[in-house]
């Protein structure tokens, strides 16, 4: 009767906590502000320490593209998700050495591998607000002087920066343009790939348990960073050392257990807490659902183009993962958004607010802001309705790097700083990277595919939204049916060359005129739409230089209004460091159900099928069943913990993040939010949101009894 | 934060209770054996009186067809779940009173309309111990002597008991043969439905929930018994009376928390708890993965050849629904073998007792039955796979119906008391029935289809599982491929006038030598397989008179060595009545997942969609808004508890029982069971076995805050 017992102590566990989850992806500065929640909460260390992006713990907090990470040994030892690491695993994945099936260890570090091209570790160093700078003068300016004048600073300031070779910096904008903070980073380019488990671990459960609860998922996986011997930022080069960071974690082997308390830090992308109503009902009424339609089309129409097992399909496995991601995001965004209301929430925060403008005369400028922002949300739905075909029919790979080489010409007839980001010199070596890469997830009868599936949609639209340079340039200005249009397309991919990577990264070198005389049909479209989106792109920002002058004032009456309620605002996440904070807590996903906090080993046993993805290796199968925990248990569930749910808020970006105790220990590395949370970058619902780590005891135990990473284990420092 | 709040009460109550769930479907005369654990678990009322099973409470409990029940009024109002008394929803539903949309509720007894034709309530009389009578000196007869003897005691009793007329009798078997037990049955055929809320209501969630938690469907409804005016059985008539019984339950408005006592009374259809090893590994190795890609070829078969919207669809649309939910039973039990380990957890207990029954020299005897009884077990497990595809060969209906009608003549050769079972003139009614029935669903197209389904999986059979008479009979017997036999199966339901009701009743008057001189090709077909049906008939008797010297020493095996280790044996369901008791009950149905033991109203606003099958009625909708709890909420959840799940041990037949608190008053109506549990049949896995039952709490609050079905609760005992 093991097993009832385990559940018991699971379920008295349950109700040991609260409930309320904790909103706020909170700036490490605004800690302070809100030190005496944090130490209700349980925190231990001294909140004005964790505001210093430069000491311990913060400092040990890095940044990868699109995830977070953190420092776990004095050498340079990363460690992130599972799922951020993947794409190095594959990188040097052959038919012989097969990593993602095997996993990967490196015994020494002679045998570390660079990580896929393009991979970095991005170190803070210094922080500077920056908002005099930017915002000087600006309230005066027309809406397109506003944008350009903002625009043109921040490349100044990132220029600037930047002359510090090595370092990667960006200035970023807080609560809608109200402040502005430069960030200068390390840029380490030499990462390594040390050690990542078998995706049979890593990745178990794949896409079925993808945003699911329970999860048995070891998502977790190791990095070096690597720099020149003199410690600056360097190319990989054999010479290179392990990079000596100022301060790593420490890796808690004991201690968490429901209702303890938990924060994690690391670089959520971007929410949409504070989006006006009209914004919020045009998504959620017409742009998801027109687009989760739109999504099934496509994911079907590239199905059909690459049928199982072809080549096409190895080429497009990877977005046909990530539309089938996006589609069921979608989906579970809409089913939240009707369950928690989010409509009629968002309607009663603005009367709210409204009310408190209403009483008090001094506030009523506030109110102006406020609707004219609503008009300019409006103006803004509106165009992205307007251009929501237009945008699609954009789509196809090979007209979007033609596009993006004529830009580049373009661009390249300004001074290097005043180029649009993006096509400036220090975006030169992501730029060919991209035109590169196109070569290994194109297929030509799959592009035209979904151009066509786009070019459909398109036609049948109402004439007064057709756009009369696309119609010209293809030739479709009378065309309505989609078979009018087959054989113009059959042209472009008959004609181009673009397919050919020597030839894009060549046409980076081509001028105005070279590819205005171009006779590939691709950059002749190119050519032919660029004045109308120019056109489109001033519109909008037009449209964001009035957002720059309204914004902030809409963010300074939310925040006192908040502020009057004894509340603390934070600014939309932004992809910088936040700290969000809360408790080891499971939850209700709906009446009459109940997620426990903690999912165990045995549940590994109960999952798994032997087929991908629940097929765990057959050593750590045989572990579980000899009920081998090693140090690594956890009395109150009678087993070790996998992974475990906490009510932290969190997005897309906070991937890999540390999960930390009140000690500042790592617990944890936040992975993925549970299905019911998904709509909460825009409305956090307290009851449903529940964020989703691997515990540290689970990585541990791999490392220990299944993949035989003893070394790892001794270069970090375990606490218990 | 109100619902938070709930959430905790619920967390906090879930951890309350111990978590074994209770096995065991008792015989009310088995109860005061476990008087003791009884009253440990909390029984208030003497084990002793339950055993009583004409005296309170057990009087009140009747059975339907297939469906457990309750008389809950003095006047005889009987309730029972609303899937048990739907069929008669729908008969008297008609476009202008659509009863299964709106909702049926009689406010006087005039108005209470005829149940379904052949509606029966079922009051048991008495009980007789029949055993020495039916068993006495068949050891010594060889199998099919000793199938047939027992057999013709068997009809014989159930003759003599129904010269009583007006009463229905039944012989039924206990642990395989070892006991038997007269039950006589007043049968009242006088059935009206009283009242039924809406589907919306009463199947809420329909085919999605079907086996689910969470749950929130009401689904409970009302009939009446009547009798002629001198208290006898009678058909429907304007002057029969309501039935008085000598007992019925007071029904509970208030008490039930989680933890609390329970037990249900009912009719529970069959299990196979004491299968042998052989037959467990066949059925999930082999049979039930079988049977599920055939009944998925089934479906889509179906759904095919009556497309949606035609009038064959609505004819299918039952037979569509069964198969469903029989494939998703099947998956489930598949799924749940493999969760629990079955196969080893059989194979366990089977060498657990082989070594009771080495340990003393005594117990020879038992080894040597339950050898043989392998043996046999092997053999039937053989004549299952033999037989599988012949015996999908004859399910279409117009062939079985030939079948039965050439059987029915055969059968009237012999004198009433020595015909098969089901061909006896007390069966006449039924079979009539049957016959009538066929009209309203079957489809020639469909029927086709499905015959072609069966052909086609019988063709590509080794030709050594080929049956040649029906090869011969078909004229098929070179064929393989089913196009070759396409024809011929067209000429049957050209030339055949059996799809005509008229001519099948007229059928039941038909002699053998005319039914034989028949031109209908089904009823020659099922003349030319009469003889084969017959062979494989006495083949089966055979073996079931090996078996009745063989399971009683099984069984008294069992039941010595369970009774040395503290445990009492009861026998497998047979519809019979029985009691299973333990406690309100939540769950952990896998590894980091709970069931809370109530669901509550505002669970119906979280599921409710507008679309059926959750489209509650908006009163209703509007009531719980309105938190219009009335007197039915219950504290600890803080709302009115809707579906509440407990240990019981139950199963098809269950459905309707009354659910019991320690008082035995009624507490709720059993009608379902959890995904997890639909094996439960085989193997009783107290970890994830839950029953679920529709709380009275609810059933009250629907009739006094929706229906307005106040007459019926003041015609109650309402407790509180």
């Amino acid at each position: 009767m093991k097993n009832t017992a385990v559940v018991a102590a699971l379920l008295a566990c349950v109700a040991s906590a609260p409930l309320a989850a904790k909103e706020g992806m909170f700036t490490p500065g605004q800690l302070p502000e809100i030190a005496d929640d944090l130490r209700a909460m349980g925190l231990e260390v001294a909140p004005e320490k964790l505001a210093d992006l430069t000491g311990f713990p913060m400092g040990a907090i890095v940044q990868l593209q699109g995830c977070s990470a953190s420092f776990v040994s004095p050498e340079g030892l990363v460690v992130t998700n599972h799922h951020c690491a993947r794409g190095s695993v594959q990188y040097n994945s052959t038919a012989e050495n097969n990593y993602l099936e095997d996993g990967f260890l490196a015994q020494v570090k002679a045998d570390e591998l660079p990580a896929a091209p393009g991979s970095r570790v991005y170190v803070t160093t210094e922080i500077t607000d920056v908002t005099a700078r930017v915002r000087d003068g600006i309230d005066t300016l027309s809406p397109t002087e506003r944008y350009e004048t903002v625009d043109q600073r921040v490349k100044d300031i990132t220029a600037e920066c930047e002359q510090d070779v090595g370092f990667r910096c960006l200035v970023a904008s807080f609560y809608g343009g109200k402040e502005y903070t430069l960030i200068k980073r390390l840029e380490v380019k030499d990462v390594r790939l040390v050690y990542a488990p078998a995706d049979a671990v890593g990745k178990y459960g794949g896409d079925i348990d993808n945003w699911m609860w329970p999860r048995h998922t070891g998502d977790f996986a190791f990095y070096r960073a690597y720099v020149a011997p003199d410690g600056s930022s360097a190319e990989y080069a054999e010479e290179n050392v392990p990079y000596r960071p100022e301060h790593h974690l420490k890796v808690s082997a004991a201690g968490l257990d429901d209702g303890d308390f938990v924060m994690a830090a690391g670089y959520p992308g971007s929410t949409q807490r504070y989006t006006r109503l009209g914004e919020v009902e045009n998504t959620f009424g017409w742009t998801y659902p027109t687009f989760v339609t739109l999504l099934n089309d496509w994911i079907d129409a590239i199905e059909e183009a690459a049928p199982l097992g072809s080549d096409a399909r190895v080429k497009y496995e990877s977005r046909l993962a990530g539309l089938n991601n996006y589609e069921k995001n979608l989906r579970g965004q809409i089913d939240g958004a009707r369950r928690v209301g989010l409509v009629d929430r968002r309607r009663e925060r603005e009367a709210a607010l409204n009310a408190w403008i209403a009483a008090d005369a001094a506030r009523a400028p506030y109110g102006e802001a406020i609707a004219a922002l609503d008009t300019l949300s409006e103006e803004s739905a509106t165009a992205a309705r307007t251009n929501f075909w237009y945008g699609n029919v954009t789509r196809p790979q090979l007209l979007s790097a033609a596009q993006r080489l004529y830009r580049l010409a373009k661009e390249r007839e300004k001074p290097d700083a005043q180029r649009e980001s993006g096509y400036q010199e220090r975006d030169m070596a992501f730029f060919r990277q991209g035109l590169q890469a196109l070569d290994r997830r194109y297929d030509a009868a799959v592009d035209k595919a979904e151009w066509l599936l786009f070019l459909g949609g398109y036609l049948e639209q109402p004439a007064a939204e057709r756009v009369a340079v696309l119609d010209e340039a293809l030739g479709i200005a009378g065309a309505s049916d989609i078979a009018q249009v087959e054989d113009v397309i059959d042209g472009y991919y008959a004609a181009t060359t673009l397919d050919e990577t020597d030839t894009r990264l060549e046409l980076m070198d081509a001028s105005v005129a070279e590819l205005e005389a171009s006779d590939d049909p691709f950059i002749q479209l190119a050519v032919a739409l660029y004045d109308y989106e120019r056109k489109l792109e001033s519109e909008s920002e037009e449209r964001e230089g009035r957002a720059l002058a309204l914004r902030p004032a809409y963010m300074d009456a939310i925040t006192q209004w908040q502020r009057s309620q004894g509340a603390a605002t934070y600014p939309d996440a932004n992809s910088t460091l936040r700290v969000t904070y809360g408790k080891v807590l499971g939850g209700s996903p709906r009446d009459g159900m109940a997620y426990l906090p903690f999912t165990t080993l045995e549940g590994i046993l109960e999952k798994d099928t032997g087929e991908e993805p629940f097929n765990a290796p057959e050593g750590q199968l045989a572990s579980i069943r000899a009920g081998d925990y090693g140090p690594y248990a956890l009395d109150s569930i009678g087993s070790v913990p996998v992974n475990f749910l906490s009510d932290l808020d969190s997005t897309g970006g906070n991937s890999g993040s540390a999960t930390l105790n009140a000690r500042a220990e790592l617990v944890g590395l936040l992975f993925d939010g549970t299905f019911e949370s998904v709509n909460s970058d825009w409305d956090f619902d307290p009851r449903t949101t529940r964020t989703i780590h691997v515990d540290t005891r689970y990585m541990l135990w791999v490392m220990d009894k299944v993949d035989g990473a003893q070394g790892l284990i001794e270069e970090m420092d375990i606490v218990r």
